[in-house]
């Protein structure tokens, strides 16, 4: 192709020097809330003691509101939206961009929220494998109208070295589990508190202790596609989400703002740790 | 239940008056992008005459940034993110919240960008069938591991309705036809320029031709869902989507950007026109 339009980044390969822009590119982070993946570019600003102000780091994708973009010297911050159609359009167009800018030796991360299955609110969890409704490891991605079944397995590597970034921080507890992906929060998740609801809180909990043996322990909406596509194209990536209920105990997210915000930060501690024991800035 | 918090709102039973806030709404109107439904927004309070300054409307969802929400008269403009799952959550505590706010005989329309099939760029397409990637009028809901299928008929003297506003305006095309929903924008719709492509153009051209055939005039990602829902749950709803490419000719959105935000303003433009004449402001 003469010209590559990342048309939801709002950048393209005439109009931006994407080598330049993000060739020394190493760890992409990604997240479903702008916000919040602002507030981690900030926070890795801090944490790398790079020079210049965190509160001064620019929106890459400022042309666009689809998604939001930032970069802190080897650290790439970008928002996905919800659901794994959202977080696919945006893969696709940076695996795109990290092959225009010849990147190499890139670890991607997802870090998330998600309701946890037999966990204490405030647990990490880092996946093991990304399974489906039926608690199967696999996507289904349709191409020109059939159905593709893609492997969702995670690096084992990187799983373990986040693990151990845990246990040296000491500061929150984290388990290696698996992650089922839903394409929806109410009906999907056993939910009893959506628009439209057919099932009992009996036939909800059996669901969801299935689930448990199944080795399931977080519910969200983008792991599969998320460890499918960066195990067919070659990228190392982990999943590191906090849970933020035990869905045994109920389905409305009820702690307090600031709760929540404390919860939402642990996966940025935890993948930043990893980043900066990676740089060589801790032993 | 004690109290419902709509948390991708951050609204709840307790800490809102929802029939204050909401109890007058006629008119919901959704769309993917957060600046667009502003514009929208903006754009209906000078349609409706209202008093104040458009610029002045709030964000009545900016406790979260997952969605955001405006209020001008009797319509809601919300933002819905892209692909099913975004959109279906939002649809939940949509309808929770009309419910709620003890609304009746409200009208749904999604406002959206799509890539047309057979059509020149900047048609507008209103939606009669949403389809899947088999070209089936159906939705497939996941509920608690199961499988449960759901009809995607929008309401048809809506959509004639819509149809005769369009004619009464003289200055887009508008067309009826299928309307097919995928769960991502690069291999489900058959584009040739993902990270990922193993199909060739004459692969991708059959295809398309298919979707033609069974009566395809757009390809987008939320209709499915929304058309079952508002079905499901009795609200009357109608999609209108302007097609911003012909499909056959290319994959890339290449249209200047002038070009685009014309043609983006034209679903609501012609929803505009509608709202205006079922509150009797033009004859």
């Amino acid at each position: 192709m003469e010209e590559d339009i990342l048309y939801h980044f709002s950048l393209s390969t005439k109009t931006h020097n994407l080598p330049e822009m993000f060739g020394d590119t190493k760890f992409v982070c990604v997240g479903g809330s702008a916000n919040r993946m602002k507030a981690f570019a900030r926070f890795m600003h801090r944490q790398l003691n790079l020079p210049g102000l965190p509160e001064d780091i620019k929106d890459i994708c400022e042309g666009t509101d689809r998604y939001c973009m930032y970069k802190v010297g080897p650290v790439l911050s970008i928002s996905h939206g919800m659901g794994v159609p959202s977080i696919s359009i945006m893969l696709h167009e940076l695996i795109k961009l990290l092959y225009h800018a010849q990147c190499c030796d890139v670890v991607l991360f997802r870090l998330g929220t998600s309701g946890g299955v037999g966990l204490a609110p405030g647990t990490v969890v880092v996946t093991d494998k990304a399974v489906d409704y039926a608690f199967r490891p696999q996507f289904e991605q349709v191409v020109l109208g059939k159905v593709v079944t893609r492997s969702t397995e995670l690096d084992e590597g990187v799983a373990n070295e986040l693990l151990k970034c845990s246990d040296e921080l000491q500061t929150f507890p984290t388990v290696i589990g698996n992650t089922m992906c839903t394409d929806d929060f109410y009906e999907g998740q056993g939910r009893l508190d959506g628009a439209l609801c057919s099932f009992s809180h009996e036939e909800k909990l059996e669901y969801l202790r299935k689930a448990y043996e199944a080795g399931v322990r977080n519910i969200e909406m983008e792991s599969a596609v998320f460890a499918a596509m960066c195990r067919a194209c070659g990228v190392k990536a982990a999943v590191v989400c906090v849970a933020l209920l035990n869905r045994f105990e109920g389905d409305q997210v009820t702690s307090s703002h600031d709760v929540l915000v404390e919860y939402q930060q642990r996966p940025q501690v935890l993948v930043s740790h990893f980043i900066k024991k990676r740089l060589g800035l801790i032993p």
